[in-house]
């Protein structure tokens, strides 16, 4: 694999670079700034929220989502270190074509880079359409997308595949977060339709195409040691405790950050005790199964995701966790089996139920809450940031039915992005894996290991 | 264990839903805000402080507790696993409980959640009565304690024991809480007496009751591996690491919030190396241990807790620091096997050591410092979040009174309330651990491991 | 080692303390206020930026230091115990040396303490002189240089030869700091000539004065495990998530601490992708090389830490990170082993191609862009904060002349420095490894562990 590896990385490297040259610039903010601009000591003040939660977020995409696949007992370099390549990529691809969609920085024919919402300091809520100028931000939660399909895949592609992936994945990702977050004009802060329903059809998608007999019955290294579950619980626990931030991140600094902040804490400590609850009913002797707390644990941060910044109360935070973390044992232990065995669909992760399936639940309870919304439930300035299409139109019942559109055009497009992705990932000079080396990332790493066999 | 394990998680999950759902609410921050209120951007330049706070001390709860107790070689999985579903638990329930002693709440019926100190725009200074508003910090505290206790019977007490555990503990932390913070008004802002004291003796009281004699001798299982000992490190650099802003947080964005964190990194630094040096001189051979590496360098944060935001300057924060490692250290060296031996106590994870001997020692620094404290030390405004029955009646002889008083208390609800939760624990169908699956937690955890007993 | 290795710390650490108790005070504004003081609630809304980013600094100290050294299958506890243990020390002795060192202290004859810039409210940018007042931030960094010569010569040097390494080289550092930051007013915000080259070449120069013929062939104990190589992606990946609050940390919360966090977060990912095609193509097999993974990937943060703040542009950043990346995997491939085998200087852990080489390029790199500034560039108010010699001397071409002239120093006083540290290590009673203990750290640590070779 070496050249063509290599190639399919620094060729596109080097493009960003000089597209970056050309595009891409320091946003105001950043850049240079009259000596006697009396606002600038003021602007400061405004600076950090989005940007600490922006760590926090920084931190799920590169060690949550990297550790947590380290399960696999002879895929731990290929969970942490693809999962770090690709983030690395993925961050300075989305950047370019999120920013080509951005109707408001072509008109100016440049990119504005900066890590903070524009003039918050001219309106205390945060609208939608300043939200997308957080490039960086936007550039992590394409990464959560592309790594959530990885998930699905995860030892059965190779690297060169994974690239190319990656690259048509973010094209896919990005018209249809363009569609419906700024033509519907939908509600989704933590982006449980635009990035977990997204990412895991696209992934089961790929994983179709790429369906194999042999995946049917459990492969011999498609297991884990007990260390290799140590270390995926690494994962798991960042992604739990930064996931409110990751919600709340959107909207940081004002009260409907806040309010995302506290729905998705109520909803991810629900779905972790009713996850444990669960993981022992559906087994035969009762135990817990670290499959389940690795991941339908999480299933509450992904199930409060589209509906967080709302009016849903400690109540609706606390059913809505429960429940996804419910669903999704019940997935693990009934569902994915059956698309294995019926669908021919495998999925490494079991990402259908960690992002899929609470994804979905996420953006049906969103359409039922905006149907329930009535013209006093929010002032006209929360509504700007909320549903921004209802400040100038009290008609909910519309929002609801494009709540409802929005989830319908995101497994529409991610199903059949993923299928055609799938389909390009065939070609042979993308170096498909050999049936031995399923499961194993032992053909494509060396370490300072003389002896490579000693730990599994 | 199936049904009955799942039964006593997910009935307390029902009833938590139910009470969230008719007595909690949002806290007006969270909530609606007209329009028109010229405040409300104001307001957000208040709010992060405590927040970022609280996700240092949220790491502490997950990934700091809960990586530290996975030196065990066989209780891994245990360690992780408990402690992630005891403080998704414990978050809820101690919101419930606590919120009810909240009399203020009360009031209206409801309890208040939000994420910031209330009124904070108004008092430069945090009041400790709007201390307790910050209901997931506080909630985030009982699960502190809740987990020092756990550690003391890591491997001995099975999970129905623990939630029982759990349920009984939030219930005695929360009254001890009030009595000493809210009654005697002390002054603990970083938990040393209602955290790390009461976890510790409420813990070491239920180990009391359990005692086997087959524990009395070192059990073969109660030992590490060179990589179980390298996980315990993730917990113990997370929790010496973001230790500064346990203590900081009660006061975050104040200046005695600054002083708190200040003086638990002086004492934390002076802990670690104290703690390197007399763990090399408790040894025969003069070599480090990886116990004492892993718990006495923290007593720097436990022994600071009590008093960190007082003025004790650099001298008496390394002072303390210095005395806590060296006095945790003795304790693993001499005096845990002594209270195994002759009190039949046994205390996996040494908490005598890393909570309970520092955090009384804290105490009684407080106490002394309270009784040195001069007219003049403290404007009005830090005495009022200091030692808010110090504003209107300068007499700091009784301040020392009540702070004693705070510890005596703690020690008698700590150690009757152990004693007894010990006796219910023994109920036979909350299923004991037999003899041969101490220190294994392969009895209650499954894993795509196909070969359990590949890595030990 | 028992009680030489004890007295090398407990000796120091009581110097601290007397010297704490005599010269160490808190500054204003955490010390003492009035009560009618109407500025104290403004100060409070500038007290966080810096202390949150320092958290992050404080995690890639000691998480992502000492887990990135993990990866030696039988030096795990040194790594990150012995990392602990140096930094705890120097975090104390360097607020010590570097305070003689501010002349604006000295003149009260007290260290103030604090973790915040002062007089923050007076002027939007901080200055180059406000900077080292943020005590902790400093000691830091110092730390950060420590260890990098630490990672030269792991598992080469016993830990009381460590310590005194620690204890000469901060004094170093120290005074290179100083003349460089102080005298000549150079830019260097992320220290990539004060921290990386200095720690780099100072740990070279150690490894020269105590070369062993046994280190030129590879030794058997020099190697990774799977699972080691896994614990040292934990310091990978946290290092290269907070690399960009390292550089920006020193000008947190305006906007020249945005625009370093924003071009390090381009030069991150750059290098990051640059890596990874690199290393596979280095390789005959074109495998990707953990070690490359590890800290290639991180030559980004370091290339980008001279320049960080200044307006190299997204093209500038990505550049810089894409050359680093590649530059340092041809270290690791070619010139390592060339100067192992020719000039006889053992690296461990290969900190010439993570920190020397990259922190020279950075270096040069700002010599050039210091000499293409025009006075234009930027408003008088951020000269005084990146280059404040320039202030009223628009020269630009002195600027460059004296950044090329820091780089000089620093590489002049690390090697002498280093080389004459080595010397004194080489005193018989500081305990040298012996040939068998070699990258081994059992000579030196106990644990839980019955049967200390259970695993390797």
């Amino acid at each position: 694999m070496r050249g063509k590896f290599s190639g399919f990385l620094l060729v596109p490297q080097i493009i960003f670079i000089v597209l970056y040259g050309v595009f891409v610039q320091y946003d105001v903010q950043a850049g240079p700034r009259n000596a006697s601009d009396t606002t600038s000591s003021e602007h400061f003040d405004k600076l950090y929220p989005s940007k600490f939660l922006f760590q926090d977020v920084h931190v799920m995409i590169f060690i949550g989502f990297g550790f947590l696949m380290t399960f696999l007992r002879r895929y731990g370099f290929g969970s942490v270190g693809f999962n770090f390549m690709l983030a690395a990529f993925v961050i300075q691809w989305t950047i370019l074509i999120r920013g080509c969609l951005d109707l408001e920085d072509i008109k100016d024919g440049k990119i504005n880079i900066n890590l903070e919402t524009r003039e918050i300091t001219n309106q205390p809520y945060v609208s939608i359409t300043i939200l997308i100028s957080l490039r960086f931000l936007n550039a992590d939660f394409a990464c959560g997308a592309v790594l959530i399909s990885f998930g699905a895949v995860l030892g059965v592609l190779g690297p060169i595949q994974l690239i190319v992936m990656a690259i048509l994945e973010v094209v896919f990702y990005s018209v249809n977060e363009f569609v419906i977050a700024h033509k519907f004009q939908i509600s989704d802060i933590g982006g449980s339709m635009v990035i977990h329903t997204f990412g895991a059809y696209f992934g089961l998608a790929v994983s179709l195409v790429h369906w194999r007999p042999e995946l049917k019955d459990a492969h011999p290294k498609e297991e884990s040691v007990y260390h290799s579950d140590l270390f995926a619980m690494i994962g798991t626990l960042f992604l739990w405790l930064y996931w409110p931030s990751f919600n709340g991140a959107p909207a940081a600094g004002t009260i409907i950050g806040e309010r995302a902040v506290i729905n998705t804490l109520f909803s991810l400590a629900a779905a972790g005790v009713s996850a444990f609850a669960m993981s022992s009913i559906v087994d035969k002797s009762g135990k817990i199964s670290m499959v389940h707390v690795q991941n339908a644990t999480l299933a509450g941060g992904v199930a409060a995701g589209a509906v967080a910044n709302l009016k849903i109360g400690p109540l609706g935070a606390t059913l809505l966790g429960s429940s996804s973390g419910i669903l999704s044992v019940l997935g693990y232990a009934y569902i994915t089996p059956a698309i294995l065995q019926h669908m021919n669909i495998h999925d490494t992760c079991g990402v259908h139920n960690l992002h899929g399936m609470p994804g979905v639940l996420s953006g049906v309870a969103a359409v039922i809450i905006a149907k329930a919304t009535s013209p006093t439930t929010y002032t006209t300035l929360e509504l700007s940031a909320i549903y921004p299409g209802r400040v100038n139109n009290l008609d909910f019942q519309q929002q609801a039915n494009l709540q409802l559109a929005g989830l319908a055009v995101t497994l529409g497009i991610s199903i059949i992005g993923g299928l055609l992705t799938g389909l390009v990932l065939k070609a042979p000079f993308l170096g498909s894996v050999k049936h031995q080396d399923l499961f194993d990332d032992r053909p494509y790493w060396n370490s300072r290991a003389r002896n490579q066999t000693i730990f599994q």
